[in-house]
């Protein structure tokens, strides 16, 4: 067995029993059948993930993945190199989107640091709420070269899963966020190779270059994939040329969780293109992710597509972190709360249609 | 002064120096500019209806508004008239959807009969979540006279804007939902007269009529629209002919919000046709409103884009009772809490683009 043969072990099963009577329990409650809409579709969702037909989510696990990007020589990122290290700091001392959400949410938050270009300070790797991996300092510039030599992207892989396998006890949703000053760009490249599909759809704004800088940013990711396309003949080969650290920690991770019977909430595009690529390498994983927004970067919906799904926010976000994925786990909460809190008709005494 | 002179006193000033300030802040929050889109938008709107650059929003009120409607003899409901005393108890036993959501919430929840046409029993007037208006056995068929008398109308709008005028210490956000067994057909006739648009725009299946149902309901529609169309001069006439009690006590509540300085968050079609309404008998209610999701009603487009509106949420619901503006009650919550609690980028030693 090589560091990498676990990807492809088979995903959990879902409990078709635990689905249907929390169907039958939904046609129950005093409301007219459907009138809950996508929150019915959640909690009978959710009942097939934890096997049983009143689910709860309790136990949230928040991670973000950290690392920079070699295609940033390229010149592709509105913002300097050094704003990931900046970030990794704020999102251990809680000045982050993501610190805000995962408080309010009473997740269990943690960031991982798979490698930046310039070092983490002491006081930095000391924070409990770190865990710095440094796998190298960042991933290579695609453009060049892979951005990631085998061991590397097995490394990667593995310290994403990690996070799911040491979790004890398990988690009853995971919920996971990025971070990588250029990472827009490996997910974009990424996307092309996955979708066959050319870097003026999948290259947009990212944290907001526009006019000749995003014009050089998709001429970057062009280059990136016409030099790897030709190699790119599986999806962990993809992964490996075209993705980064972060990124393919996201996708083990996403793997590993659909593998120990945890569903993931999917954020924006970054990590809709680490789980597409997942899904690419274990198909079992889709019937474990959930969606959370439609992020405003233009190649998300292409994404989206490709996995045959529909978010359930829409409301412009595009800042990453896990931030979309963390504004729509209350909507998650609330189902599984209506669902196990309504009134059945018999049990209110109401009336019920004709 | 009569009894309704109330209704156009002006409603409560924005503050501008505070949405300049939340904007500020907003921009030097570590992110990217607009990457939180509208839970940006949200914070900063708060800010000036609070006159605080840090809104917060901890005192939610909660009210659903139940009467019976007269045109239910017309065969309009798929549900008996029963169904809205039993969802009366319901709510206040804590086994409806708005029910649970309040609880989860944390909101100030209670329920405001304003008439049905079977009496509630002693043991359900004597719930404190409950408020006994009573003002009639429902409102009249308005396919054969209006829906109201003048006198009704004005107890009706009084009942609801005293639930915001009694409210102490002030809300911070105005919630409501509304039950009533054939209500979605007077709203739909409101929502023709206030529009302009015949029954198959305003018209949709409610709690779950189709096929010959629906045509029915369609033509009790637009029987009542005929009979009253050319007496509706003024938005207060037109829901005097074509509302319901509880509709007018919607009005009146979005009425004495706005005028309190108390932003609402309108649930789906019933509320946003009160809503329409309040806005047409007084502009500066718009001002004061968010409306929180987009129902499969099909009406409920019509009635949002006269009003300009963009709502928060698009999952499929169609209960009405205020359960889709509690489900995105969180999303506020979210927006408040990222708008106060995130670091600075001057905080966080974050570099900002370039």
């Amino acid at each position: 067995m090589t560091a990498t043969d676990w990807i492809h072990t088979p995903t959990a099963k879902i409990d078709r029993a635990s689905i249907d009577a929390a169907r039958e329990r939904q046609a129950q409650l005093t409301k007219p059948p459907g009138s809950l809409g996508r929150l019915e579709e959640i909690a009978i969702a959710f009942a097939g993930w934890q096997a049983t037909p009143v689910p709860r989510i309790d136990r949230v696990l928040v991670r973000v993945f950290a690392a920079d990007h070699g295609i940033v020589a390229e010149g592709v990122s509105a913002f300097p190199q050094a704003v990931t290290v900046e970030m990794i700091r704020n999102f251990t001392r809680g000045g982050a989107a993501i610190s805000v959400l995962s408080r309010e949410a009473g997740a269990d938050f943690r960031v991982i640091n798979l490698g930046t270009a310039a070092p983490l300070g002491d006081a930095d790797r000391a924070n409990p709420l770190l865990r710095d991996v440094a796998l190298a300092p960042g991933c290579a510039n695609s453009c060049r070269e892979p951005a990631l030599s085998e061991d590397l992207l097995a490394r990667a892989l593995a310290a994403g899963a990690e996070e799911i396998t040491e979790a004890a006890p398990s988690p009853q949703l995971f919920l996971a966020g990025e971070m990588g000053i250029g990472n827009s760009s490996s997910a974009a490249a990424l996307a092309s190779a996955l979708l066959d599909e050319p870097a003026t759809v999948t290259v947009g704004p990212g944290t907001g270059v526009a006019g000749p800088d995003l014009d050089r940013k998709r001429a970057a990711v062009a280059r990136a994939v016409a030099l790897h396309q030709s190699h790119c003949t599986t999806p962990f080969e993809a992964l490996r040329r075209l993705g980064g650290l972060e990124i393919a920690a996201l996708s083990g991770a996403y793997l590993a969780a659909a593998q120990r019977g945890v569903p993931s909430l999917v954020d924006g595009y970054i990590c809709s293109v680490a789980a597409l690529a997942a899904c690419r390498i274990n198909a079992g994983v889709r019937d474990w992710l959930l969606f959370a927004h439609r992020s405003v970067e233009p190649g998300h919906r292409h994404v989206l597509d490709a996995l045959q799904a529909e978010p359930l926010l829409d409301l412009g976000m595009r800042l990453g972190e896990g931030s979309g994925a963390a504004t729509a786990l209350p909507l998650l909460r609330l189902a599984c709360a209506l669902h196990a809190g309504m009134a059945t008709f018999a049990e209110a005494g109401v009336s019920t249609g004709a």
